[in-house]
């Protein structure tokens, strides 16, 4: 079957109806045990494997189709080594363990009731998310083990991509029909109708730039898990380590600036200020970064380019090799300055003194708070869940990187042996 | 002061300067001690139990303002009984163990890094509810002692009341201001603005009618807890022992038909269902129930009243003596029906075959589901938590009752010695 022929025969039906069929899918998913999950996962990372040549194709007419170029275009191509590492992704999420149907606590009543929390697939999960394909096949291996159905409304540059991996991927023998639905990206109406679709999905979460989690946010009445934006600081405190600040800052700012946990803001004390301030000015611009400060970290770098920072500096993400820097009268003032500023996604304070850095850890209101390490580190892989399904910044639910256990729900069983309520 | 006077005076903050204010408080509710938090809810009980006179005169401005008669004119009515049980209800509250900032998970990484998952209060909580006004009260002791601050918004009928106890609490020693904040009543203005919030309020719950709830979770871009509407089934098996059938159907019928928890359907088994109904619905009917039934139920039932079941019965959640009948094949269809109709909140089954309770509890996906006890036990009180602030029906965040722990989110606190990501 060629690439378009497949598309129409799928995009026939409508987005209800794959709604609808994703949620009949959800209880069928539910019944899987761990064994049949990741045997089934391993058959789909073959199938990527064996198929490789029509993703290719499929991806080729993505990239002809689009107007993308750089590191927009790079986010969407795919080559032999990428389908590659989108099939042994599969394979890592078969070996995690499974968390649905994991008893969380147990106790009885004095009545005899006995009560059991245990983990339960949340139903059907629905995810928007941009360009790159590889989101998709991680999703659907996220989704599958924890026995949810997914409906992924992925972006239209993608869109052959996409219909070619969900192809495969719903082909593998044992994943049940609905199990993966793929969405219309042709325009913003199937979005609308995931994320109002209250009693067919369970919850939306939104893998994307700030337009698209404020428009999910704005108009869901399906509950929501926001991944995003991190205006994140780092505060050098009086008493850090010269060396260990430079290689946080330096990390934290330079290693991928395009990433939510990158720094974007540096605090420095205003005791350590003229001598620290000049010191790190000079090696971030020599790493090539924009630097923006206040008057104080404008006269302290006197003679190093730094561009006066405005007010609306302190509340802004630059996603690009840029970093502002404030001086700070101590601990309390930063946090102060967090507090008004941050996104609340990661935060690190550079400290030798323990009392600080315990206060710090413990007032700053953010999702991941370090204490002498980089912010960079926010991430489910590096916090060892070996997996990850975004950063949320939102308090319900999960907070911080989310992964397998947070794609799950909990019910109560409860055992009597008559009880009635007085 | 009187009651007129600080109505004025209170009101005179706009809905936005009093979610600021909360917000502002919100860190600082966060520092408290609990010790300092248990101290000063006792002395919220005792300031309620002073002011008794007071709060008393207000309730008779609403009540001699508002329409309301029967069932709905007591909800609204407070006596000084009811007063005292208002104040002991905070200090039970006080009893109860703090969650916040207790460690959840903590591990170390290869690299060294020491990740360690606390819980931390939500923030600021919005709640949104009718005409009792001793949930004003029961939900500031709630979310005072996992340290967030409140925003309350009240019924119209009980708004004198609500304010006076508001001034009660806020006066209280060591309340920071803007940690209980009561928005205005008269319009719905004040609710659009709440559930809007977005930053300044980290999670909305609507504790009301469906038509409040639904108006919520259509409208708010601030998170929501759901509670609410159970359409409740029991599915009496082949091997059930009848007198525990009756004595587990009556009690989730009767017992309090008008809330969420109470029995609104009956599934029989076929096999028994020719000795089964005539019995049980002799009983309901002697009970003042209105019994309802498919066609089956209808012939079994022969000479008693039972209405003839229409299709929007089965949906339908009567909060009232009323209950519907239905017949069905065995479990696996009474697992369908529920699957279909439910609002996955409480379903029971009663049966002495070990292998359908199991299937029952693992495969229907509500929030609380029996083996042989009523549904009326999914209630904070009834599950050992010492109290309650709803039963969530979303799959997000809290499933089934919940209470302290879930006015919580969780962040992570991670400790290096000066790491940085490769």
């Amino acid at each position: 079957m060629s690439v378009r022929m497949a598309a129409m025969v799928t995009t026939s039906l409508s987005t209800r109806d794959k709604l609808l069929r994703a949620r009949e899918a959800s209880s069928r998913l539910s019944r899987l045990s761990t064994t049949e999950k990741n045997g089934i996962l391993l058959l789909m990372a073959d199938s990527i494997e064996a198929n490789a040549g029509s993703i290719l194709e499929a991806n080729r007419a993505d990239l002809s189709a689009s107007q993308l170029v750089g590191a927009m275009r790079d986010r969407l191509l795919l080559d032999a080594g990428r389908v590659r590492l989108m099939a042994e992704g599969v394979r890592d999420v078969a070996k995690l363990p499974d968390p649905t149907f994991e008893t969380l606590s147990e106790w009885i009543r004095p009545n005899g009731l006995r009560i059991r929390k245990v983990r339960v697939p949340l139903g059907v999960v629905g995810i928007i998310y941009e360009s790159r394909p590889n989101v998709t096949v991680d999703t659907v291996a996220l989704t599958f083990k924890t026995g949810n159905a997914v409906v992924l409304r992925g972006g239209k540059e993608a869109a052959h991509s996409n219909q070619r991996l969900v192809e495969i991927l719903t082909q593998v023998a044992g994943v049940p029909e609905g199990a993966i639905e793929l969405l219309e990206s042709s325009s913003r109406d199937s979005v609308g109708e995931l994320i109002q679709a209250r009693g067919l999905v369970d919850v939306v979460i939104p893998r994307g730039g700030p337009e698209l989690i404020s428009y999910v946010t704005q108009n869901a009445s399906v509950p929501v898990i926001e991944t995003g934006a991190g205006n994140c600081h780092i505060f050098v405190d009086e008493s850090a380590d010269f060396d260990m600040a430079d290689r946080i800052v330096i990390n934290a700012k330079t290693q991928r600036p395009s990433v939510c946990n990158a720094a974007e803001k540096l605090l420095v004390h205003e005791r350590i200020a003229a001598k620290y301030i000049p010191q790190i000015v000079k090696k971030l611009i020599g790493c090539g970064v924009e630097v923006r400060g206040d008057e104080t970290t404008l006269q302290l770098a006197d003679g190093m380019i730094v561009v006066p920072a405005k007010a609306s500096d302190w509340g802004e993400e630059y996603l690009r090799l840029c970093i502002a820097i404030r001086v700070v009268s101590g601990v309390d003032e930063a946090i102060a300055h967090i507090e008004r500023y941050s996104t609340k996604h990661s935060e690190a304070i550079i400290t030798q003194d323990e009392e600080h850095a315990r206060r710090f850890l413990r007032q700053v209101d953010s999702a991941a708070v370090y204490w002498n390490a980089s912010t960079r580190f926010s991430d489910g892989g590096e916090f060892g869940f070996g997996a990850e399904m975004g950063v949320s910044t939102q308090k319900l639910h999960c907070r911080g990187p989310f992964a397998l256990a947070e794609l799950t729900s909990t019910k109560y069983e409860v055992i009597g042996d008559g009880q009635v309520r007085q």
